[in-house]
């Protein structure tokens, strides 16, 4: 039997960081490959206990079918929550022309996808900073759309270039972005930035897919505001998940977007999933109201903060001053470039061979064909240990590589 | 801002019964319009235990992301179970030129959408019975693909209308199928059948997507072998969950297809939501390996019997004998068929004054504006009085409509 796939998926490979997932098997791998959150940073002893209560006193309706927009009370929290921490849902107390609902979802990854899903067609392009998350690209291209990334600079994407492919595009639809943190380049957009790409936005009727994961995980600097908070006109969808806070496992995830584009994205979960895990859709509500969320996520912060900074001091005394570090104020990762005409590739390879595993740059490219000299380390998931054996492993590689080149 | 949405999306409008759901909060109204499982099938006290010893035990791994594919040893017991319950993967035994593999997915919705998302363009035609199962179409839809419903008799799809309509349309590949206990019409396909329409499918080069949520809920006549396990060529997907068995509000499902099938789904499924909700894919295989699955399995069996029998006896007391009455041998669903000339539509808008709910028959219709005079009532979520007393008001509108009419 010869299969013929669809156009849309024919061509798709699978995300390059969940293949290499399944080759750390290895115990002596030291993996800085993994967007994984740090095992400590989820409550279990507390989600543990308040799971056993819903199982003794909710256990039917936690084990039924539910409503595809999500668990009612949880919903009703994560509005307040949204308001209190993100400066989201604001356009009804203003009074704007829209109104914003708050959807639940199956982790970040199907607010990302549902979002492009209504909105573009096959051959749509979709723009996105430059690099950017594989999960958002790799979901753009299982729809036939075309990811077109856009310059970015340490404080953010550029307005000038969005602006140019605007104009090379005019029916382009969708602009993704992570403003917080950025997935992999670790870098924040400034203030300025967002309210000029809102603005932008707003004058060339374009939807921004806001996608803040890493939003409160910030350990250094000042919180900037969610583009989300300034939008007037109903131009942002917002999205983020439990994943880095409570559990990534249990896929639970949330959106906030103007109430016809929520609508439309509802339906389109329907036909994914019908709802998201609704047990876990109760215990987030549960620990949302009865524990000390804001508290878990400054433990959390302190932890990342540690790690990062543990990270970027082995950096600091074994990389050879050539290669550029970002010094992120909160997420999960460090981005790494090295001179023009290394190879990321090649030098994954080599780490790989090394029992290191590192990202390259190319997995996170609109065009991940094109030639590129970084990559990208985590530092929440690997033990202490293994931050300063890895990255002296990775050191002295580099020192040989820029060595030879010499 | 005016949203211009996808031309796949646009048009699709939420599932008519979930919509019916969110009417349901009047206490006086009775039911008949889900699909819910029974609370009581939901084994609740041992899933208790069994997530109370995951969360001491291996919390960090169950809180933490896992593989798209799904939890290793729940595929692995999957397998098993499939090969020992429903005849699916001899493929390797008997020397096949395909390798069948087992994925999880998020509730049964996701095997099917995904089958159609891998498989089909923007325009194709997607064969299915007529009528079937909302969900199926609606994700059909939601892909821009086109549904065509094929004429369906007292044991199954009609092989001589396939062939016609594949004549009509070579360039076909999806034919989907509800096999057992079928949603909405009750009906199950005859091995005969299911031998032809397989031959046809092998011969044409087309993919069957065999949905079978309800095949361990056979309480009555003798077991029949699936599509899927008769296969010799790698042309059926099998997509089934333990929604109806353990969970439906957990929403783990499964899907067992050829290799290159199941690589393509699992790329489409990272798009979407990555992986399944961890925690319970591995209770449902501890579940699997440490309760009595088969036992539990013959209790609700049991429980569905006794439901089906008493719906059917008050259908025999309180309804014109002009209406044509279904009579399953499984499943959750009774579906009723009036005189030529009744309007479903209307007949459930007249029901629910009565506060009873039930579902048109149009819902299930690849054509739902074409008229119906049929509607599906389901016995699993009422109580026994509910279906008393809601089977007489029903019984009284029917004798008043056809009065009427004479």
């Amino acid at each position: 039997m010869e299969y013929r796939f669809s156009e849309n998926m024919a061509a798709l490979k699978p995300s390059a960081i969940r293949e290499i997932f399944k080759s750390l098997s290895d115990p002596d791998m030291i993996s800085f490959a993994a967007g994984n959150p740090a095992a400590e940073s989820f409550p279990a002893q507390e989600l543990s206990r308040l799971a056993a209560d819903i199982f003794a006193h909710e256990s039917a309706a936690a084990l039924q079918y539910g409503i595809t927009e999500g668990y009612a009370p949880l919903r009703a929290a994560l509005s307040e929550w949204l308001l209190a921490r993100r400066g989201i849902g604001k356009s009804r107390a203003r009074g704007d022309a829209f109104d914003d609902e708050v959807m639940i979802v199956s982790g970040g990854q199907q607010g990302i996808e549902l979002a492009a899903r209504v909105l573009c067609n096959r051959g749509d392009t979709v723009l996105s900073e430059e690099p950017t998350f594989i999960g958002a690209l790799n979901a753009f291209r299982s729809l036939g759309a075309i990811p077109c990334g856009i310059e970015t600079e340490e404080d953010g994407l550029s307005p000038a270039a969005l602006e140019a492919a605007l104009d090379a595009d005019p029916r382009v639809k969708l602009l993704y972005l992570i403003p917080n943190f950025q997935n992999p380049s670790g870098r924040t957009m400034s203030l300025e930035k967002r309210r000029r790409v809102l603005e932008i936005a707003q004058r060339r009727g374009l939807i921004i897919l806001e996608d803040d994961p890493y939003g409160e995980l910030r350990f250094a600097g000042k919180d900037i505001p969610t583009i989300k908070s300034m939008d007037t006109e109903g131009n942002v969808i917002y999205c983020s998940s439990f994943s880095k806070i409570l559990s990534a496992g249990m896929r639970v995830g949330f959106v906030s977007a103007p109430a016809p584009l929520m609508t439309k994205m509802a339906t389109g979960k329907q036909c994914e999933d019908v709802h998201s895990n609704l047990f876990f859709q109760m215990l987030c509500y549960r620990y949302m109201t009865e524990c000390d969320l804001d508290g878990h996520i400054r433990d959390i912060q302190a932890i990342y903060r540690r790690k990062c900074a543990l990270m970027s001091e082995e950096i600091a005394r074994h990389f050879p001053a050539e290669i550029e570090v970002t010094h992120p104020e909160g997420g999960l990762f460090l981005y790494c470039t090295m001179p023009k005409g290394e190879d990321a590739l090649d030098f994954a390879a080599a780490a790989m061979r090394e029992k290191v595993a590192v990202v390259p740059g190319n997995t996170f490219s609109a065009w991940p064909e094109k030639p590129c000299c970084s990559f990208r380390l985590n530092y929440s998931t690997p033990t202490d240990d293994n931050i300063k054996e890895g990255i002296a492993r990775l050191g002295k590689l580099l020192r040989a590589r820029l060595a030879r080149k010499e």
